[in-house]
């Protein structure tokens, strides 16, 4: 067996979260999308007839007829299937996925501030609204947001689940950091005194013993024009 | 017992997923927040220390100790303990939540239509970006999406899970055209002979016995300047 991981190719993106899952607990997958010969097989898959059709990748395909889409579905399948990445009780199933979902939304909120108009359209032609939509977010969303995982951590511990060990979301978190200090460098190291919670989450995340193989390997794709991209126009200390 | 649902008054918003839920199931449920007296209950409720803080509103509180967040997880919450409103197996379970996520991602592009910069900020002060965003929009994203759920009921028949009966996802794609058609009345009237059978769909929602009483309702909250946003120069006819 094995799970069938689609995803574009060459960039982390949004398959990241779930790749992060799959290699932290050492579940076997394919990396379905070629690495260098374009996106052309995804575009055919996603376009094939099927019960259960992704609207997007990433999406995982597990058996013939059943495929399983949106990222933070993806991980909330793979903890039902593999309890060591996921709480196993009922509230903390559903406590790790809003997690899940908040951080999804961030990551949106964190593209758009690069493509406020049109995600059809190039960065070059949106720059000045970009500049615009990247202050508030700059000023505002991301404190606000690093503000309630720092929050949750302050309750929970070191792990956002609580507990002892690390699930999928503390891995997610721990991307979204990364992303977020390759975008906004500046703005994250003003503000990394005021969330050291989070940061320190980050840094245990980074020094699991389970992830170092992956870390250090090619499949974990550096940052480059995906979903965080960093241009020193929309960064700023404030 | 019956749950509590806290979200914002006096706008349908993301809550109103949750709600038409509860009321097509005759889940019983209290409605936690003043309709008139603002939201200052909803917003100390927000800041209270919780092991579960929810990051923004929708949220119901099952019990003491368990609240579940995002709008899309309280569906999932109440599908698995409600199971008339959702499929019983994993598959089925899985397919109508990541519908239902796409659904709300189609609806967070839809509220930046208005506000593609900063939410913070007026929409008059941001008027000429939103009239760029509309029309990548209205041209684009609103075909796909609805092209995604025209190509999901050929293949599953009158309803989304597929089957005799509507699941919570129904209600929610049902609530979403409500909404693209009080926004954008023009291009929704242009479009609706290529998305025949979503439009089905929704007047098929819409007639179900088990909502008329709350569709003629006064918790049936109007759309006004909430996620969905009536601009008349923000529609067009492409």
């Amino acid at each position: 067996m094995g799970y069938d991981l689609w995803y574009w190719s060459g960039i982390p993106g949004r398959g990241e979260f779930v790749r992060l899952a799959l290699e932290a607990a050492g579940i076997p997958y394919r990396e379905k999308t070629g690495r260098g010969d374009g996106d052309a097989a995804l575009v055919k898959d996603l376009a094939k007839s099927r019960p259960d059709p992704p609207f997007a990748p990433p999406y995982l395909v597990v058996e013939e007829g059943l495929v399983i889409s949106q990222t933070a579905n993806i991980l909330l399948y793979l903890g039902e299937k593999h309890p060591r990445i996921a709480p196993r009780e009922l509230a903390g199933r559903h406590w790790v996925h809003q997690l899940q979902l908040t951080l999804m939304d961030w990551v949106a909120e964190s593209h758009d501030v690069h493509h406020p108009v049109g995600m059809d359209l190039y960065y070059e032609d949106q720059k000045p609204e970009a500049c615009r939509r990247a202050e508030g977010f700059r000023s505002k969303r991301l404190p606000k947001f690093l503000g309630y995982f720092e929050r949750v951590l302050a309750q929970r511990g070191d792990w956002l689940a609580g507990g002892k060990r690390w699930s999928y979301v503390d891995l997610s978190l721990f991307h979204v950091v990364e992303g977020l200090r390759f975008a906004f460098p500046r703005r994250m190291a003003i503000l990394a005194p005021d969330f050291r919670r989070v940061l320190a989450l980050h840094d245990s995340v980074q020094a699991l013993p389970e992830l170092q193989d992956y870390l250090a390997s090619e499949r974990r794709l550096a940052f480059s024009d995906g979903l965080f991209r960093h241009y020193p126009e929309l960064d700023g200390e404030d």
